[in-house]
């Protein structure tokens, strides 16, 4: 998943750890001579790859929408649904009655159900908090599913997500209150990004760079929910700001691409939301490709329009639906994926670099973006560690 | 799942098991006094349904699709896939050279992944093999199967799945030695029904019907491919013969749902065909449920249009890409798939059916169709016997 080595990788491999990282890897006939070490472990076949980084994910909340899931194919309207306490809104409200424990009861299975599937670095948005002690208690319980299951958790503060019932009508001073909550997340060192909804229905350009300037004045690295629903500009403003990535892309603009691929800002595709939500435009994979603009894949796993925690049938649906090769589906899941959380220690096999691994029992990478709903058998080490399911 | 119930069922219920049969369900409450039981089992919380019946399978084959997906996506035109050996046929080479243990051991893992989901109930198909033998031979296979998952296996003999090489050119005569070589196959006791692909690219409804002729003659039930990439009367010309079920049937016309509401013929949905082949025609969801048609749901699993071993999925894609509801979905893979395959005796809870259960750690039924790639963990039973992963 170098990006130089031929896609397939290396026959006959061996990899050497030494605490954590990859201390040596090529064909097992190269292997230094009068190597002594502590722990010899033997795969027949399949394939070794990096563990999967899972770059965008919702992950810390409470509730179900499955019966709104229900009721919108029973044939109710949005407005029924909403009436009967349906949408984000029911989400941000089971949220802020659970409490930290709670939370963190429900994120678990759902971070090891990735980790299952081969996740070993992933990012938690906050979002459904929205005030600053419940944003505050999502992102605590978002470092706490990292303590427990071993995996690397970047936070990232989504304030910006929806506009809480409370400050209806004062958009603007949701985002003045919420540039401020910032700086007291960050100093109880909670937050690793910053990110928000830039959408007609959510927030505008003008609020997002306002939240943005807040974010860079902490040193902290913005990102942005972009171009999903319509064409804001939002790409564009994310790039100005040498966002991390932008995220969904649907309606991405050329002027968007080419200030992405100016900043070096990674296009992070979702395509779960896309196929839940029904959605018919699709991201600009040629024109993102042409400019050099590198693309990562996520689960964006939330309960509302992309609740899945299978990173394997991601990269399918990143296939399928965005006519990505596997290659570039395998690429964005581990090398692109963690240059969108601006993590440079881990998305290939290479010397130095950390020792998450993942083997699959597949004879060739591409299968495991060929298939859809099928779980090969993994093995998952983190940081030269094996996992237990 | 018995379609008169409440969807969500009886809270607190209980069930007695007697010789692999239901004997008794209703509120634990209402158990039958002075019971004596050779074993109890509590399942704290979740949900028990009947197993699923995965009513439209193509589980045994050898070879992989895999590298021919990737050079579609790598802009490879059918042509060239095809020169380089790809399509069905390429299936079917790798089938007919691989001997039956081969088979079985290639076949197994794919049964015992739908039975890890939930299936106790499944039919495959033939229709890799294209000649007397090697058609005999899968079908030989999937009895093993059965015998080896425990699972209901009912095979279908698929002859006329495609043309092989050595009849181009031949199609009549090929259906002539199909309907020959049906006799023997059944005089081996390895045909429950027989099926075939009524389309422009395969057999004409004339060929079709020839088949059917001799199916009914041998007293096989038949059910047919219809209507999946264009119209070709294939459901109308099933329903004369009283056919078990049409499948696919995106092109399915008003006509067609006419003489299968008066037949009794099951309308079966392949959604992940739907999906993996970007199809855009959705089949007559509302004009079905209008004529009282039962909708069952499967996942038509094979290498090359829908590589999924997942009945959730299935469930997930029934709803998000065809509209059904989360309880259509479930009575589709459960009693409506069990009609699809004539029987009778489970799909449903009620005393006197089969004792093939599923207990989910789900809250309600409905949250297994609202999410995609997530798999809540659960136990399964075949005859009242629990079976182990
Ligand atoms: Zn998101
Ligand atoms: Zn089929």
């Amino acid at each position: 998943m170098d990006g130089a080595t031929p896609w397939g990788g290396q026959p006959d491999g061996a990899l050497l750890i030494d605490d954590g990282h990859i201390a040596w890897l090529g064909a097992a006939a190269d292997l230094p001579a009068g190597l002594r070490v502590d722990e010899e472990i033997h795969l027949d076949g399949g394939v070794l790859l990096p563990g999967f980084v899972d770059a965008h994910t919702h992950l810390v909340y409470a509730g179900s929408r499955a019966h709104e899931f229900e009721l919108r194919l029973q044939g109710a309207s949005y407005e029924t649904i909403a009436r009967a306490g349906g949408g984000i809104r029911s989400t941000v409200a089971a949220t802020r009655a659970a409490d930290e424990a709670t939370l963190l009861a429900l994120a678990l299975p759902r971070a090891r159900a990735l980790r299952a599937e081969g996740v070993t670095t992933l990012e938690i948005k906050s979002g459904y908090g929205l005030s600053e002690a419940d944003e505050a208690r999502c992102l605590r319980v978002a470092r706490a599913v990292g303590a427990a299951t071993g995996q690397t958790v970047r936070t990232t503060a989504l304030p910006a997500h929806a506009l809480p019932p409370e400050y209806a009508g004062r958009a603007d001073d949701y985002v003045d209150d919420a540039c401020r909550w910032l700086a007291g997340w960050h100093a109880q060192g909670l937050v690793d990004a910053v990110d928000a909804f830039c959408e007609t229905i959510a927030f505008s350009p003008a609020q997002v760079e306002r939240l943005f300037r807040a974010a860079r004045a902490l040193g902290l690295p913005v990102k942005l929910h972009a171009e999903q629903l319509s064409d804001s500009g939002g790409a564009a403003l994310a790039a100005r700001f040498q966002a991390l990535s932008a995220d969904h892309l649907e309606w991405l603009s050329d002027a968007g691409i080419a200030a992405m691929a100016v900043a070096g800002t990674v296009a992070v595709l979702l395509p779960g939301a896309f196929y839940f939500l029904r959605e018919t435009r699709l991201p600009p994979v040629q024109a993102l490709r042409a400019a050099g603009v590198p693309i990562a894949l996520a689960t964006d796993h939330n309960p509302g329009s992309s609740p899945t925690l299978s990173p394997l049938l991601t990269l399918n649906m990143g296939c399928t639906l965005f006519g990505l090769t596997p290659e570039e589906a395998l690429a964005g899941m581990t090398r692109h994926g963690a240059a969108a959380l601006g993590l440079h220690d881990r998305g290939r096999l290479a010397p130095g670099l950390r020792a998450d691994l993942v083997h699959w029992a597949v004879d060739h990478p591409r299968e495991l973006a060929a298939a859809f709903g099928q779980r090969p058998a993994c093995r998952v080490w983190i940081a030269g560690q094996e996992t237990r399911p």
